[in-house]
This record gives C-alpha cells, structure tokens and sequence, in this order.
C-alpha cells in the first residue's frame, strides 16, 4: 500500500464504549481497510480490557497503540476536521455527510480528521457532538435502523478505503482548520469575557447557550491565524473605549 | 420508500451457514439497508434456528421468509445474475468485481440478482464458485484480511443501498447563509466597536485589516439566526462589565 500523508488518514475516536469485545470488534474492522490509528475516551471497564483481544481476530496492532483519553475534547485536540457519527438526526444545526462524503473530504483536506463514535446503547451525546464540525449519518432503512458499533466502524473504514485511492494529487492551498485545542481557546475567550458581561442568562440556559455558541464558531474551520486574530480581538473588544461612539 | 423493481433487489444466499447467530446478524445487516429476501442453503444447525432471532435485534421478518434449498444450484435457479463473494482470489478465471461493481450492475440489469456467501470458517467451495458469473471481492488490506460473515453480507448490503438511489442521503436542514446585508452589518457592527477600542492601528494598515476581518466572518456562511446571535453577543460584548474577572 502506498504511504499516504497522515492528513489523510482519520482517527477513530470510540467515546466511552461500554463492551471491550466490541472495541475489539471495532479494531478488526479498522484493520481490514489498513486503519490503524484508535483512540478511547474513558472506556467503561478500563484499559487494557481482556475481552477486546480475542474479539480483535488479529489486530492486535491497533488495540496496542490505541491511546487512552479523559475527555472527548483532548482525543480530538490536534484534529482539524471533526465528524460526529449518529444515525438519526437529532436537531442538530451541522452540516450531516454521508460516510462517502466525509471519505471524500478525509482524503482531500489539510489537516487531521477524527471520526467520533458513540456508547453501544445512548450513541454520543450532545457535548461530543457540539465538537464536531460535521454530521456523518450512514443512510439506512428508515423502517429498520439498527446499527451497532463495529458495523458504523467497519462502514466508515470501508468507505475510507474506496476513496483513498481517489485522492488527487492537487493540493488546496488553503492553510487547514486550526487545531481543535486553538479552537476551545478562543470559545473559552468567548464564553469568559460574556459571562463577565452577564450575557448567560438565565442560568438554566446557559449549557444551551453555550452549545449555540460553540456551533457558530465552529462551523467557519477557520486557520490558526484567523484564530489568532479573532483572539486579538477579543482582547480589544475587552479594554476599555477610547471614546463614546461604539454600539 | 419507493418500490423497486424486483430485478434490482438481490437475494442474499448463505451457503452452509454454521452458526445460528450468525445467520441472525446477516439478517439484521440486510434489513439496515431494506433488504430482506434470505436464502439459505443447508443451515448446518437446521431451520429454523433458535440462535438467529436475538441476534437479529428485530429484523425477525428476513428470517422468517428466508427460504431453505438442498443446494446452491436450487437456492439460485431463478436468478439471472449469481456473485460468489470470496476475499481472496483463488485461480478463479471469472470476472472480479467489487462490491460497488456488483452494485452498480445488479441495480441496472435485467433478471435477478443472488450474492453467495460462504460458510464461516472455509467460504465457498470451486462449486459453488463454479455456479457464479462473477466473483464479488471487498477490496481489503492485503496483510490482515479478516472479514466475518456479517460484515461481508453489511458490505455488500450498503454498497447495494447506495446505488439503489432512492434512498436519499439526510437531508440536511440547514439553513442557508444569511443575505449578504445581514451579514454586512454584522462586519460593521464589528468595525464600529473595534474602532471604539483602537483596533485599526496603524491606520495606514486599516484596509487590509477590514479586509481580513471581512474574510474570517464571511467565510463561515452564517444563517440569519447565527448573525442575529453574534450581533446579540457584540452588543453584550460592548456593555459595561458586571465585575472585573473578564480578560
């Protein structure tokens, strides 16, 4: 197999699985399409789990460097590009892709992508979702949608694999999306000069408010410079007026 | 849904099966993707088979109707078109195709269509492979090919649903960018409290500041309600402090 640049090869991202046979599971299907790169968010039982080895029939490698996170958050930190897998639609204001679509873009864009999938039982919930730039929705039987863990996995692999030799050799020059972690540091700039301005209010709100708000700056990818200079003036916005004439 | 002709629904054939549960989850793949016409060909367990219904998760009605034969010839005489999927090639001097290959013909020719499956452990014999026109392959990484039973019937199944092109992708929802007015006051709301704190400094440097600042708030393609928040947030941002934590 060719060496791609890593830009083009996601992350996946299971976010507290409950079962280790089925982190296993999820190992065996990422390997079959040559994905190695798995990183947990707090799996339930812990880590290493026994039962994720045997049901990995093999792929051992990926159980073995798969990386171990607290949060969400810091599992997608050096990530540009975020997709959020649910199956249905959940008033959610993002963009949804298909697993095609999102392969196409993987394969394309500048910058780490990270696949995020959910619990066996509840899928991701709203907070992991709110990171993710992007929906991916595998278009299923409305009548019978019934998709486990390692079958999204093994779909999104697949899809991966059947774009990865359609990557074209032009690249964007566009610089990519920040960093996830440059992208929570100007949200958290937000969020800390409005509470000072009292702009979360009512409290019982607030949670919602926030999410409304990450979703607006998170849907433009903009590059670190941007974000620098979105920081910048924030900073200024936050000093006191020369004068009278604002608002 | 809208009904398709029955030329282009394949029948699934699992040849020899050993595992109840097994023959469950490929039902319960095929249904994710609104197919549901099973064949099986010398279950080694019997039919039925009390294993297959939990693990079906609800897709009872493929198994129901699955239809039992003595051999593969009798499983696929009414078909016009037969696949043999294999992961490997083995010396066969029959067309290979993909499972989007396969898709792509079985939703656009006459007479129908059966996909062999092989049993768990050794896949398909040379005579059932022998009954086939085609040889239907996942492309897959060539040093770890670990494909279960369910997961080659999911593949197959998705690959079908995407090219059937009824099912439509989510649709998205989103709404579109705000008009260009709405979003030019929101760049002027910007420039007018930056002004106020000195942001546009050196002023030989202002016009290609405005531009930038056009640039990052363009860029993202807000809906009327995103602008309408951040115009909200601007003017929070331009009131007096409650406290003096902000920064």
């Amino acid at each position: 197999m060719i060496e791609l640049p890593k830009d083009h090869i996601p992350v996946f991202v299971l976010v507290r699985p409950q079962l280790g046979e089925n982190i296993g599971k999820a190992a065996r299907a990422m390997l079959n399409f040559g994905l190695a790169e798995m990183r947990l968010v707090v799996p339930r039982d812990g880590w290493p789990n026994p039962s994720a080895g045997p049901a990995a029939s093999g792929a051992d490698i990926v159980l073995e460097n798969a990386q171990i996170f607290e949060t969400t958050a810091e599992a997608v930190a050096d990530c540009a590009h975020v997709y959020a897998t649910t199956v249905r639609k959940r008033g959610v204001t993002k963009p949804v892709v298909t697993p095609a679509q999102a392969s196409q873009e993987i394969v394309s864009q500048q910058g780490r992508s990270a696949i995020l999938f959910g619990p066996e039982r509840s899928g991701l919930e709203t907070d992991d979702v709110a990171l993710a730039r992007k929906i991916l929705t595998v278009p299923i039987n409305p009548e019978f949608s019934s998709l486990n863990l390692a079958q999204a996995v093994i779909l999104c692999a697949y899809e991966w694999s059947r774009h990865q030799h359609l990557v074209q050799p032009t690249q964007e020059d566009v610089l990519p999306p920040a960093p996830q972690e440059d992208l929570d540091g100007l949200i958290r700039h937000f969020e800390r000069l409005l509470e000072s301005k009292g702009y979360f209010f009512p409290e019982t709100r607030t949670d919602a408010t926030k999410r409304t708000l990450r979703g607006i700056l998170t849907r433009p990818g903009w590059n670190h410079l941007e974000v620098r200079t979105l920081r910048g003036i924030l900073s200024s916005l936050s000093r006191p007026s020369r004068d009278r004439t604002e608002g």
